[in-house]
């Protein structure tokens, strides 16, 4: 299947001559922190030096914020690039995804040569207890997100409870994807964090990209407490792919409380106003609670609003969904109104 | 083998709370370019974006520079993020290094669950037409380094030729790493550049890394006509792996021709002052032409010149050398002065 993207704004920048008013990508809408840019200026200046492979001073913080062991965490170019490290230092056999799940999870398996199987999520794509009786012995590898992209449903902390120990049992390693979960309400009760030190098997992902607007900067982390796992995913690609600049960045933006304030209250307060907008445009919506909504229409969307400026992304690339679908990110009341309106347009 | 690698000044500081003086990575000795710095701090403030995956914008930039069409280009997150994408996209069945070369071959295809055959560079470590008889039908990949690191020796370009040539004749995907020919006298003279229109199995890689002092920004290139398998190899990973800080400092560092000519200037100076320091303590130094120097002591000197804030490359995890080899880079005068004194200090 063709890898397809959101966030693709140099594709219409080279076709149109300007930055689109981009709802592809689900990144936070108050641009990168002041003190986030502060810092990659400065460290500009030190650009010259390797960074360190291990970023042992960005790593300490995080295992000061997070609570865990210093070799429990493993820092990345982004999420994606830890995603592609654990599927290449698990080398699985056998694994198993959700229908419709972010893309790389596939792509990074396919490039070990696998195919998963995916369970499929259907009505309004929240999963359900029958994936327990998928997860069986001989199963290497779950991946799962929560909430989910595209959809943004969560997984009912209970049954992701009853995943991870099941996993336990069967010598699964579950790969859970965090990357929104501090879009939720109450993050604290949905993470599984607190699993980590009884359940080695878990790897959760976290990125810098959404909550921070730090998407061009590429970092991430992965939080387990099976350091030799941890270890294996670092040899399992070049060893400098977190960059000084993003270290250095990386750092600040965990000061940055402020700024997550913001955003959060943001998202909290624009998604239901852009959920009951595209309602009342007659279309579709699935109830999302990260900073992006998946929504459905009998009309196509991408290619009117492209014209007026505005990049949606269309979802046809997606197991379990087709060319009706689109996923836009929750942006900035006046952006949101903006895309209200195009759609408004383009629909009537 | 335990992954080795100069540069690490993360851990020198972690013990003594300082920075090294660091000869230990091959790295301009004149810092980040004003100009790149610029770059880099002006691109902070849109980092908010995810980077445009194909680089389009470098890319172009490359290509004209190199004389080489757009969709010959591919640019990576450094040299060692498009090695282990070639390994990846190429999936050797067998392949063939140089001892010593470059670790991160090797890393590489130990990830991909191969050991390459090894062509051993004897006496001086320059390569011989011997090699030729090595490259067969069923040799999937061979991997060059031109000059090479850590020996700094370049192969003679009529041999390299016949060794492209003698690759397309068997089918051999020949990965050329050209990362540090700018420092040489006639690059021209040594680049086979010329030969990528005619022989689509040639791989060219090259960074930003060393000759613009960019090492913590992560972005290097890859030049082929193989279009189709530079595009497996952008498959062969995550696809946003170049940061936008990066392709912003990579566009402005092809204006930098003042910096790049003072670098190449002080390095064409004080290689040879350095290698003659070098032989005037005793020690056995191997004729290198690029950054750094290759050299043999039958003492142990790197613990003694670290407790005097130095840093050199200890060289035992190379194929082919032992603890007996040290690499240096070449650096400025008085810091080249600074390690032929502590090392005047060691040694008597």
């Amino acid at each position: 299947m063709k890898r397809v993207h959101g966030g693709d704004w140099a594709a219409f920048q080279e076709k149109q001559g300007k930055l689109p008013l981009d709802f592809s990508a689900n990144i936070s809408p108050l641009g990168v922190p002041p003190g986030v840019q502060a810092a990659i200026r400065h460290a500009a200046a030190e650009a010259d030096r390797y960074p360190d492979p291990r970023c042992r001073t960005l790593c300490a913080a995080l295992a000061a914020r997070e609570g865990v062991p210093e070799d429990g965490v493993l820092c990345g170019a982004g999420a994606a690039d830890l995603i592609w490290r654990a599927v290449f230092a698990a080398r699985p056999k056998s694994a198993l995804v959700t229908a419709p799940c972010f893309g790389e999870y596939e792509a990074a398996l396919e490039a070990v040569g696998m195919e998963p199987r995916r369970f499929p999520l259907r009505g309004d794509f929240l999963l359900t207890e029958e994936i327990l009786s998928w997860i069986r012995p001989g199963l290497d590898l779950l991946i799962l997100c929560s909430p989910n992209n595209p959809t943004g449903r969560t997984i009912a902390p209970s049954l992701l409870d009853a995943i991870v120990r099941r996993c336990g049992q069967t010598g699964t390693r579950l790969l859970l994807d965090e990357c929104f979960v501090d879009f939720l309400e109450e993050p604290g009760r949905h993470s599984m964090k607190c699993l980590l030190g009884s359940e080695p098997s878990l790897l959760i992902l976290r990125a810098f990209t959404k909550l921070w607007g730090m998407a061009g900067v590429r970092l991430g982390y992965a939080l387990s407490t099976d350091a030799a796992f941890l270890d294996a995913m670092h040899r399992a690609g070049p060893p400098w792919s977190v960059s000084q600049l993003a270290q250095a960045a990386g750092l600040v933006a965990l000061e940055e409380r402020d700024y997550v304030d913001r955003v959060r209250a943001l998202v909290r307060t624009e998604r239901p106003r852009l959920e009951a907008g595209l309602q009342a445009l007659g279309l579709r919506v699935i109830p999302g609670e990260a900073n992006f909504l998946l929504f459905q229409s009998d009309r196509p969307l991408a290619e009117a609003l492209k014209e007026r400026g505005i990049l949606i992304r269309g979802c046809a690339d997606f197991h379990g969904l087709d060319e009706s679908w689109y996923r836009c990110a929750v942006r900035t009341r006046e952006e949101n109104n903006c895309l209200l309106r195009a759609l408004g347009e383009v629909l009537t």
